[in-house]
């Protein structure tokens, strides 16, 4: 089945969430307009559906070949890479300084979407690169900068991100890989890195490794970690590729899903120690990294995303296909498509309004990222700085939960062709499964958004946020539209859900912040149906919102909202069950 | 990793659930007691640990294999299936008089567990041996019976159901395979049927295929199907394996999991005719093949306990060893166990409690059909079989759906090292997608809960259930127990929430049947949810409940429960959203 990139919806969800009009009217987005954020839509749409979209089942079956320390990408991969560059779309969010289009975090996460939609496997090594180019742009040296981002900004060459060793996941306080100072006024690595994406490959001329790393005389924990840029090739004084870095790949893992996609263990110098150089200052690295992240994050939630308009789609063609049965009041002969049958309709639904609902707390979250970037307004500036840092956790880590829920529903319509893996669907479910687990696992997100998002300038940021909602919720019930139903009073009803629970949290924090922690990621999915219903309420309230809006918006409020009040009981009441577990786990 | 068999959490369900003191009192079960039982347990766990549970992950390496109409199972498969025949644990729940042990519902039903726990692909294949064994038991003639019977019991010989054709999955009316009479009071069968379980493997000396079918003058639709039974291999006069009969095995499918299980695509008379024997009376096979159905639901529900249960320990293991981060409060150097974090207790806790009351649902619905086959109390009998019949379509769909949620979750807590196939923990949920789907989809058991079991005896088997779970919940608010927390609050909540909306489908059962399917999902899960907190609740109310019997059910009535309200409201509420999508999917 082809790929056919949500544009209106995208479309929508920018204008509704992102201020898209006014933002645009207003000069924020100097030499850009509406027409052209549509046709770079649009563009984007094409070249996924013709291009990576045909590779992504292929790659799936496939998969990405380790021989040797050499990495052979799927069939079809690396020409595809070739166009994607040649076409671009490496550029496209990049800085013009270094030869990027400079567009806005809006547009590039849009595209995000678009091209892991199409093939997650594909579209992730682009967003690693285009992390690594942000880490090195916030904190690498104007020589650094000069040397490798314009490579890597053309796509040229690739970017990584080396965190996670075998002992150190989530918690790179342990992380054990060495960096000694060498006379040249670069260093010498050594350790190993597990999980590191498209850490060798064969699709560009150069790999930019960016490694964190330990100081002979680095402080413990996660102060004492720096941050080195590592490329696989060393350069000529002309800045052309030269000779191989010690750095090699020394296999790639088997995974459940996105196997086009390498996930490699890499080895730092084996014989001697590989040469990195310093991004920003010694043993705060971390800093870097977090930039570098956080991008990342919400990336990976529009991973989410992507996945879920996928199998939408999928799902929908099939069962507008596939005939069984007789629906209700069904006179015609023969069997009814099993989208006539109200069950599968509720099931469609579900996944339909679930992934416009994520879609637009990630672009509301990018769209602050812009006013943060752009705006010439101080106050507004932060503002958006910490909306963007309350919504990234959740953008990040509901967004991925649904593309998991989602994928899984869409197995579900197909019935026994959907456990086929030719029918497509599974692989779906496969490819979604890492997206709640990579750049911070979903637990993780929640006690994030707990600990140091809820509290940021002492809960003014929360608070204004809260305020946001209500004043939607005000006037969807104000509105009185008996083609809304529901809605307004079910958005009151979650959104003082929301109320009671951030308040109870903020409590929790002081008081006991263990049972703080216990009732972190019920918490979390609760901001996320309250964020997402709201979202689509205000977009439902516009006046040019089309009928299919406004029906999305109520199914969400009337169908999956549903769950607030009883999130909110689970976060504030669950806890003491948690604390009294002695025995359950003998 | 091991398996070990959760003896001790079954032993508490069939004691909570099935009333097993006092049924064993009563003399329900002649010839069993308490001990005997443990001891079956056991067995039956010490032979799946030791050989089953090995065979696993490599049977999921491998997978079953085709060539040329052959089917090869995984190394190790065929002799374990030997071992399994040769220990009696094929005959277990079979009926004595063709060489069965007779042991009843509740210990058949809980060896299935294991089974399926140790091996899933493995345990598919006595599963539906079992359900054919079932239908030619009520079905089949005399001669029938005593012709296949001894050997199916034995299991030199094992079962399929072939029910499915491509064009006719969960709608059987439309099925074309064709039956003809033949002048020796056999028949001619012709057609392929798909999806078949174990329809072409190599463990058996032959495979006895029940296969529904349509006479040439049948009348349409399902009235029309007539049940026959087509063996592998015709028999000799003297009952001993003879000539191949015409049915071959086409091809097996491609699948998401359970690879070590062919699912066949069977070809039927593709040489004038296999020769089939009718199984009942001709144009009435629905109905026997509906009591294959029905066991096999509940054996599928028990599938998915058993995928959580394997997923929980594997979980629970890892999180006690794995070392990340530091817990709040821990004061020793270097990072806590993870599974000292709360946000990983919440998750273990999850699947543990969420685990232990699909047991529990599983097991009660077992318990209520062998006082219905056992008891000579005719009201009683018949009051249990309505039970079994208002639980099997929540044993199955409940159970399967937190099958694949636990199992999720478990590769959650593994963080990186979940989405690594070598983990083994993706396995699990692989091989969970497809309960959900298989046996009826769980949309079509929600549909049967609302359509037919609702009604069952005008209502009378719903009110008497639910005052069965008022009796449990009154019992535990009065016994004002501090350690139970809000259990008694949340059981009568959720009790309310069960109460509002059955009455609800009662009502659009007659005015609205479009809004009572559109609703009959969450009111499935509503009814799974409060069902399993009942018996749990009622597990922890037992004079000798351990403590963490108790933690688990009042987990469970502080998390879980909590839903109960919103799929309430979401089930009778949401509805209108669902009618009103024209243009959502256009």
């Amino acid at each position: 089945m082809t790929y056919s990139a949500p544009v209106d919806d995208i479309v929508t969800a920018l204008k509704t969430v992102a201020d898209l009009d006014s933002r645009l009217a207003n000069g924020l987005y100097p030499g850009l307009d509406g027409e052209t954020i549509r046709a770079v839509l649009d563009e984007a749409g094409k070249f996924a559906g013709d291009v990576l979209a045909p590779l992504n089942w292929s790659g799936d079956r496939t998969g990405a070949k380790w021989s040797g320390g050499h990495v052979t990408t799927p069939a079809g991969f690396r020409d595809a890479y070739k166009q994607f560059t040649a076409g671009g779309w490496s550029a496209l969010p990049c800085p013009e300084e270094f030869g990027g289009q400079g567009l806005p975090e809006i547009v590039s996460v849009s595209v995000c979407e678009i091209w892991n939609s199409a093939n997650l496997a594909f579209g992730l090594c682009p967003l690693l690169t285009q992390g690594a180019i942000h880490a090195i742009e916030t904190g690498g040296s104007d020589t650094l900068k000069a040397t490798y981002l314009p490579k890597m900004v053309s796509g040229e060459w690739t970017g990584t991100m080396n965190l996670t060793e075998p002992h150190a996941g989530s918690d790179l306080s342990e992380l054990k890989t060495r960096a000694e100072r060498h006379a040249d006024g670069s260093y010498r690595i050594t350790g190993t890195k597990i999980f590191i994406t498209c850490g060798e490959h064969d699709m560009a001329d150069n790999i930019i490794h960016l490694v964190l790393a330990r100081l002979p005389d680095a402080p413990g924990g996660t102060r004492g970690i720096s941050l080195f840029l590592v490329p696989k090739f060393l350069l000529k004084d002309d800045g052309s590729v030269g000779a191989r870095n010690d750095v090699i790949c020394a296999g790639i893992e088997h995974k459940l899903g996105i196997m086009a996609s390498p996930t490699c263990v890499m080895k730092f110098g084996e014989n001697g120690g590989a040469t990195g150089y310093l991004v920003g200052e010694e043993n705060r690295g971390l800093q870097n990294m977090f930039v570098m992240m956080n991008s990342a994050r919400l990336a990976v939630g529009m991973q989410g995303v992507a996945i879920a308009e996928r199998a939408t789609q999928r799902a929908i063609a099939f069962a507008k296909e596939r005939t069984q049965g007789k629906a209700l009041g069904n006179t015609v002969p023969g069997m009814s498509p099993i989208i006539a049958h109200a069950d599968v309709r509720r099931t469609l639904l579900t996944m339909k309004a679930m992934t416009q609902a994520s879609r637009m707390i990630c672009l509301a979250t990018a769209g602050a990222l812009d006013v943060a970037a752009l705006s010439a307004d101080e106050d507004q500036a932060r503002a958006a700085r910490n909306l963007a840092a309350l919504l990234t956790p959740v953008a990040k880590a509901f967004s991925t939960d649904i593309g998991c829920e989602v994928a899984s529903l869409g197995i579900q319509v197909h019935g026994g062709m959907g456990f086929v893996e030719e029918t497509g669907a599974a692989q779906y479910l496969r490819d979604a499964r890492i997206l709640p687990i990579y750049e911070g696992t979903n637990g993780i997100q929640a006690i994030d958004l707990v600990m140091r998002k809820l509290p940021l300038e002492g809960g003014a940021v929360m608070k204004a946020y809260l305020a946001s909602v209500s004043d939607i919720a005000s006037k969807v019930q104000a509105s009185n539209r008996p083609d809304f139903g529901q809605m307004g009073a079910k958005l009151q009803k979650g959104l003082m859900a929301l109320v009671a629970a951030s308040k109870w949290m903020g409590g929790a924090l002081q008081s006991d912040p263990e049972a703080a922690l216990a009732g972190a990621t019920p918490y979390l999915r609760l901001f996320g149906l309250v964020a997402g219903a709201s979202y689509l309420a205000k977009g439902a309230l516009a006046e040019d919102a089309s009928p299919h809006a406004v029906t999305t918006a109520r199914f969400f409020a009337e169908n999956c909202l549903t769950a607030a009040e009883g999130l909110a009981d689970t976060a504030m009441h669950g806890a003491a069950a948690i604390a009294a577990n002695e025995g359950v786990f003998a």
